[in-house]
C-alpha cells in the first residue's frame, strides 16, 4: 500500500520533467555567467559558469572564449596573503573545460592555453604555504607566507584526470594526459602520458 | 560584550532545532526522490536520493532496492557523444551506497552488484577521451571519442574507498575492499584488498 | 548583435556587486555558525561555519577558538553504528582551518591540536568498516561493525593537502606536513614532510 502510494505520488511529480529542470537550470546558469563574468578583468564570448564559482583577486584574471566552468570552481589571485603583496596572474585560453569543484590559485602566475579539460576536484596551485624550514613549520600554517617555486604553465589540448594536482613551477606541454589522482610536481613533455603520486611520466609519443 | 550576544543570540536560534532541521531535509529528499526516480528506466523500492543529483541518459539506467545516493552524485549514460552514438547500460543492485559527489558514467556497460558501498568523491567509468595516438592528442579532449577498453563489472559485497576510481575494463571480484585514493585499473580477484595509483593487490583471501 | 545584448545584460547585472554578494554571504555565515554551534558540545569563541555543515552526535564534539570551517564539512561521533554502542570523543584546538567538503568521523576519539590547516576534500577517520577477514567480507559493507584501529592524534601547527585521508590509530606529530593525495597509514614524526599512497616520510628535521 505505502510503495503504491509512493508510485502515484512520483507519477504526479513527474507532471515537472527532469529535462525541464535541466533546460532551466542551463538559463539560470547563463544568467549567473552574465553576472559573475562581470568579477573578472575579461571573459571571452561564449564562455560560461554553472552556480556557484568563487573568486578573489578577479581583476588579475583573463579568461578566453567558450570555457565551461562547472560548479563549485574556485579561482583565486591572490594580491595579499598575511602581511606580503603579489602581483598574480592567471591566464586561461579559449574553449577551456574545468570539472566541478575545481581550484585554481596563484600568488605568481597561472597560463593555462587553449582546449584544457579538466576532471572534478582538479586543484592548479603557483603556491605552497610556507617552506619547509623549522622556523616556518613552528608557525601556524595559514600565516606562513604564500611560496611561490613558479609560474605554471599549461599547454594545449592538454587533459587532467579528476582529482588530479597541478602544483608550482610546472610546466605541462601540449597534448598531456595525466591520469586521475596524479600529483604534479615536476615537469612533463608534450605529448606524454603522466601518472602517479607524485607523477611520473609513463609514456611520451616521440617522433610525432 | 559582542560575545555575550552572539552567546544570547545562538540560543535564540536554538529555538530551531538542529535535529529538526535533519528531519525536514530527510522529508525534502524523500520528495526529491520520487521527482527523481522519474528520470531512470527503473528505481526500486526503498531506494533514496539526497538533493541535487545529475544523469544524463536516464533511460539507460537501472538501479535496484533500497539504495542510498548521497548528494552531488552525477549517473551519466553516454547516447551520443561528439559524433559518435552509443548503447549504454549502467545496472545497478540492490542495497548500494553511494557517497556523496560520486560520479558513475557509461557509453558501454556498468555492472554494479549487491551492497556496494563507496566513500567520497568516487569515479566509476568505462570510458576515456580519446586514445593515446599523436592524433588524438592534436585533438580539443572534449572532442576526442569516447572509448571503452570494455565493460566494468563490480561484484556484491563491494567497498571503494574515498576518491576511488575505477577505470574502464576493470571487473572487481565479491567482498573486495579498496583503499582510498586508489586508481583501480586492472581486475581485483574476489576476497582482496587493493591500495595505491594504480591499485595493487594487497592481500587476498584464498581458501575461503 | 546578441554578444551585444549578452554584453548589456551583464552589465545591468554588475549593479549588484560581486563583493557585496560575498560580504551578504559572510553575514549569512555568522548567522548559521551561531545557529549550528548549538549541535555541538562546545564552540570557542570566534568559530566560523559555512553553509552548509553536516554532524551526528555532535554531544561529543568539541571545537575551540577561532576555527573554520569551510562549506559541506562532515562531522561524525557514531555513538551507534549497527548493534554496536561507542563512546566517540572529538576534540580541536584553536586556530583550526578546515578546507571545503572535508570529513571528521570518529566512533573512537580523534585529538586534533591549534593551527590545523587542510585543503579541500579531507578525511580524518579512526574507523573502518570490519575487519579484513572473510566472515566480515561476505557481509554488507554498510552492516559490518565500525572498528578502530586506535586513537588519532594530531599535533599542532599541522597543514594537510588536499585529498589527503588520515586513518585510524596514526599519530601526527607538531609541524608536520602532509602533500595533496596522500593516504596516511602510519604515524609521521614532528617536523615531517610526508607523502605518497599510502604516504612515506619524506624528510625530517631532526636538530631542532
Amino acid at each position: 500500500m505505502k510503495r503504491f502510494l509512493v508510485i502515484i505520488f512520483s507519477k504526479i511529480l513527474a507532471l515537472y520533467p527532469f529535462d525541464i529542470d535541466v533546460w532551466l537550470s542551463k538559463r539560470k546558469n547563463f544568467i549567473y555567467s552574465c553576472w559573475i563574468s562581470n568579477a573578472f578583468q575579461s571573459v571571452g564570448k561564449g564562455t560560461r559558469f554553472e552556480r556557484h564559482i568563487f573568486t578573489k583577486g578577479g581583476k588579475n584574471i583573463r579568461i578566453g572564449d567558450n570555457c565551461m566552468f562547472f560548479r563549485g570552481n574556485i579561482i583565486d589571485a591572490w594580491e595579499h596573503y598575511g602581511g606580503a603583496d603579489f602581483s598574480p596572474t592567471i591566464q586561461i585560453g579559449d574553449n577551456c573545460v574545468f570539472g566541478r569543484f575545481g581550484q585554481i590559485t596563484a600568488c605568481n602566475k597561472i597560463v593555462i592555453g587553449n582546449n584544457l579539460l579538466t576532471g572534478a576536484f582538479v586543484i592548479i596551485s603557483d603556491n605552497n604555504h610556507g617552506s619547509f624550514s623549522y622556523s616556518d613549520l613552528l608557525k601556524k600554517p595559514k600565516e606562513r607566507d604564500l611560496i611561490s617555486k613558479g609560474e605554471v604553465v599549461i599547454g594545449d589540448n592538454v587533459w587532467l584526470g579528476d582529482k588530479v594536482a597541478v602544483l608550482s613551477g610546472v610546466h605541462i606541454g601540449d597534448g598531456v594526459v595525466v591520469a586521475a589522482n596524479s600529483v604534479v610536481t615536476h615537469d612533463i613533455p608534450p605529448y606524454s602520458m603522466a601518472a602517479g603520486v607524485p607523477a611520473k611520466i609513463i609514456k611520451t609519443i616521440e617522433n610525432n
